[in-house]
Parts: C-alpha cells; structure tokens; sequence
C-alpha cells in the first residue's frame, strides 16, 4: 500500500486519488482494448471517446456555448504567450494587465513578435501583490490579455475586467475549472493542465470562432490555432496520455465532486480555512492584499526568514510537502487547488498551529 | 489479470511489458516519494533524476560525445518541421531528401518559413518505394534534410548520405534506438518518441552545438533550441510523465535487452522473419524496393483489396491489432518497433500463412 503524502505543490500538483486508481487499473488494459492508453493509436476509436469526451465535459462544466472551440495544444501556457500575438495580433495593438512573472513573460512575447504591445495596468510598484482596478482600456486593441491567477504572488482576479468590444484573452492556466465565471467576454482562454485540469504536457485551449478568422495563412501549420480547429487537435499525434489524465479529472469534478458550482464552494472554504487563521493570529503573515487573494495559491510568511527552513523540514516530516515559496520570491506557499481536500487544508492549518506554538 | 493483444501499431505504439508495469506500480507513490510522478514538480530532485538519467541513457546508448546536447519539446515532429529551418538555416538554401509523406511535410514548413528550399532528391516517381541513391549534394546548403525510416511506405535508408561539411538533419521518429550508426555527420537528429522511444507527447531533439550558435536571437523563446539547451529543457513545465516513460524505455534497452546492438540484432531478425516469409509465397507481396526495406514497418498487399478487410477483422480476432496500413496508402503494414518480440512477430508470421490457407 502506497504511503501519499500531503501534496502542496504549485503544479504539477495533487491528482484526485480516484484518478490515479483509475489510471493504474487501466495501465496494462485500457478498457478492455488489450493495450495501455500510452500504446494507443490517436486515430483509434478509444482515444477518440476519450478527446471527444474531454472536450464534452469542457463545454459542460464552464458552459460553452457553440462559438466556442475547446483544443489541445502541446508547449504549455509558454507556448500560447507567443502563440496569441501570432494568431491574434492583426497587426494592431496588443493590451497587456501585468500582475506578475506569468503576465511579465507573456507581455515580452508579443514584443518579440513584433507587436505594439501596451501594459494597460500594472501592480509591478507594490511587487505585484495585488489587482490593479483601474484599467486604461483601449477600443483599438486587437484584445485584452489578462491572467486570472498569479501563482507566485498569490493573487486572482475576483471580478473579471469589462472590455466591451474588445475580447478577452486569459492565461487560466492555474484556476480554470475551480469556479463559475461567464465565458462570453472571452475570446481565448488557455490553461496549462497541470493544475487544475490534469498532467504537465497539453494545454487546453478555448477559443471563440470569430477569433480564428484572425488566423494568418502564412504561418507555420503547427504555430496556427485552425490547424488545431480544422482538424479536432488530431493534425499531428496529440500527447495522448495527459488528454487521458485530463478527462479523468474533469470525469471526477462532474460526476464525484458534482460540477463547478459545488467545486467553487470546496475550493472557497479551503481558502476561507487558511485566510481565516493567517489573519487571527500574528505569526503568519500573508503576502497578498486581502481583496486579491487567490483561493488557490495562499502566500504567507514567517516572522523570521530563518525559519523557513525549519518549517519546511517539520512539514515534510508530517507529511506535508510542496510549501515552499516560487524561488523568485521566497516564503511560504500552499496551493490548493481542486485535487487538495478540505481535510488536507484542515492538516496544514494544524501543522501551522503546533509549529507557531514552539 | 489484464489480456494483452499484440500490438502492431505504427505509432503510439508497443511499449515494453515491463515498462507498463513499472508505471502501474508507481503510479500512486513514485520511488518513495509518496506522490505520482504525474503529481510530482518537474524542479523537485526525483523528477530531475528522471531527467538526466533519460539524457544519459540517450547519450550512452547512441555513443554521443559531449558536443552533442538532448533536449526534450513538445509539439512533436510536425513542430520540427518548422523548428529546424526557423533555428539553423542562417539565410543560407536548405536541402531535403523527398521519401514520402513526413518528408514533404518538412519541406512544406521549411517553404512556409521562407528559406529557399530545394529538393536533392525524390522517390516521388514510384510512390517513395523507393530510398533514392543519387542525391545532388550543394555545399552552400544550411544542412541537409533526411527521413531515416518512412512509416507509411515501409522504406529506410540502409546508410545515410555523405554531405560532406554540410551538416544531415535527420526526423528519425521511427527508427531511433533501433540500431548503432555513426552520429557525428549528424548536426540535429529529432524523434516524436511514440514509437520506439516512448509514448506521444515529447519529441527528443539531438543537437551538436556549433548548430545551437545559428539559433536567432528574435524568435519566440519557446520556439529556440537555446532556450531548451540552456536551461535543461527545464525553461518551462516539461511534459514529465512522458520523458519518465521515455526513460523506463531507454532503461529496458540498456539493461533488460543489453544495449543497441542486441536491439539492432533483434530488429533484423523480427524483419528477416516478415519479409522472408512475404518473399517465399506468392500470396502476400511487399510494398517497397526490397534495398530499401524498413526494419521498423513491413508494408505488403492481399493478391485482391477486398480480402484486405477480411484479413484485418480475423487478424483482431487472433489478438493481432494495427495491421492497417496508412490511410493515404490503403493495404497492410506491419509496424515492428523495439517493443514487439520475435515471438510476436513468429505469430504474425503464423498467421498469415494460415489465412494464406483459406
């Protein structure tokens, strides 16, 4: 019997227990099939239920309407900070929000690609600790790019910006499916997997029809997103596994968990749980502005860097690993996204109690 | 108790038994760790030990000299296609060897991207039956383009080309770590390892280091062989899962069938087993000019394509499955990468003469 720790790690990170039970049962038989996933043909009729189900379960959890296409895309959210100016660009401006490392990267990609980019709103003066509110929108921007969930910092937007027109692009790659939010104003969403919705190794990406009319002919087949439109992301052989894993999970938040709405409340009252001890006491201090707080990621720290170490160890010990800060900041960090359960974030705020008691 | 087909998939396609049962037996708690590697950060010490432990085995097992780096990307060979001419060609005319359908691919993108593009050489005129032998070499070309195994005509070259100071490119998807050759005419040599290296998801790319020097500084970061070669392939999220299969794969070569030239040895002997059988009857006939014979996918035709769907639904049967060949090609293809065995194949082999029979 395998002996599972507590896993806080920022992602890859925690997979429902009932998801790897199901992976290992089927590693050397996949539904009776006779071979692994891993040995299956992409153009066979399995994996064919298996994509067509990820991208069902998709439009089903965050409410997608027909506009919508849902894709998978190999190179992670790194890939799509280019692939968007790319793709999107038409030539005009480009708006960027920057609240932090994640918004920073994808800011210097669409420079790369030789797009006018404008940061329309920063909290770069207070280290990105919180949401910037006002937004210097423009109506000419080809689209608004935000990132809904700033891991490093611990941050997330509440409310999502209104452009009017002008659509929104959203890395979601570390809170997607963790709550209700209408997808309208989004022209574009991706999200690396392996937080929320499965295994490092395919992004999911979601994209509104009129957006891939902006596609330029002239651009490499595996860089355009109508490759990946035109051909049900079967162009080429799409890592198959993590597609697998993915659907899995979503399998697990509609049918075990019981859909989005009931996601958002677990997820809310794990966050309640740590927010609310951090801020009745005075040894923990959290790093973000209480109105931006993210439900996922909770950034704290100690009264003394000293300690951290110390923490750390004496976690691990119990149990309980993946807490360290992003090592471009330091601190304390847990993520707890929709795998971590409500008596795993119980555990750390008792570890947390003891430790601050020595 | 699992009922295992065989499997004859050209890609994904067969992994070793033991690999399988490896991943089935960490899936819950990866060496003590008390986590999956699915679940497990690709900055942690155990996923780094998987990491170079792949590149090592790679290197050991193709005798690469330091010049030489192993860089694992996502997107597959169809992202090579462009890769490739986006890093390395300087400007400069680039050459490519034209055998079939992955081949033209390449050369689509290498155009797409803007360089000049010339084709050396072409089998297009029998079908890419073929492995062309004259090949009108340019010593002004960036590099010289080759398909090392052609999956859907069942063709591979015997010996590379010389191209004298021009450096080959080689898309060996399909027959790498299937036999000993000398790398050193190679500058890059890149593999989707969802044949014989691992499952889909990664691509291994094999670079020497005068080429990484071509590499543009003003291309989008995820799209520069620098940025993989500099950090590690650790820029961003690695596809994880997929390199821990790659490295269960290069392990059971190593140390369970003892190395390259015992896996080059059983390959020929699997092939000599087909191809012998196809040559002594006249029921079934082989598909490719017998010089340039694949010892990775034996493509042969029924005397009549209507008994083609008869032979594959008895074959399913008989627990033979993916014996279908490419849909651009139609007849049947056996695809015989590592992980097929010789008994395997000796029940293919079997089976064929007894549907001969009827």
């Amino acid at each position: 019997m395998a002996q599972r720790v507590i896993n806080f790690n920022p992602g890859p990170s925690a997979l429902p227990l009932a998801v790897l039970e199901q992976a290992k049962s089927e590693m050397l038989d996949f539904q009776g099939t006779g071979m692994s996933l891993l040995e299956t043909s992409h153009r066979s009729k399995p994996f064919e239920a298996v994509l067509d189900s990820a991208i069902q379960r998709t439009r089903r959890l965050l409410g997608l309407d027909e506009s919508y296409q849902v894709l998978f895309i190999q190179g992670g959210a790194s890939m799509q900070f280019a692939m968007v100016p790319m793709n999107l660009a038409e030539g005009k401006p480009v708006d960027y929000v920057n609240t932090g490392t994640w918004a920073t990267k994808a800011i210097k990609e669409a420079r790369i690609c030789g797009n006018e980019t404008r940061v329309v709103a920063t909290s770069e003066d207070a280290q990105f600790t919180y949401i910037p509110e006002k937004i210097d929108f423009n109506a000419d921007a080809a689209y608004l790019h935000i990132t809904s969930n700033n891991t490093i910092r611990g941050t997330q937007w509440r409310n999502f910006p209104d452009a009017g027109a002008v659509p929104l692009v959203c890395d979601m790659s570390s809170d997607i499916f963790s709550r209700r939010f209408d997808p309208r104003p989004f022209g574009l969403i991706y999200a690396g997997a392996q937080k929320n919705a499965g295994p490092a190794g395919v992004t999911m990406v979601i994209i509104r029809e009129d957006l891939l009319k902006r596609v330029p002919k002239e651009l490499p087949t595996m860089f355009k997103y109508t490759t990946y439109s035109d051909n049900r992301s079967l162009y080429n052989t799409p890592p198959c596994f993590s597609i697998y894993i993915c659907e899995l999970v979503l399998k697990w938040i509609e049918e075990t968990v019981g859909g989005l709405d009931r996601m958002e409340k677990i997820n809310e009252e794990k966050a309640a749980l740590l927010y609310n001890y951090i801020d009745s006491q005075d040894f923990y201090r959290g790093t973000a502005r209480p109105d931006s707080r993210s439900r996922m990621n909770v950034t704290f720290l100690l009264p003394e860097a000293e300690l951290e170490k110390e923490f750390l160890a004496t976690a691990v010990e119990a149990g309980l690993v993946g807490l360290k800060g992003h090592r471009s900041v330091g601190g304390l960090r847990a993520s707890i996204y929709n795998a971590t359960t409500i008596e795993s974030v119980k555990t750390l705020v008792d570890f947390m109690k003891q430790f601050a008691k020595r």
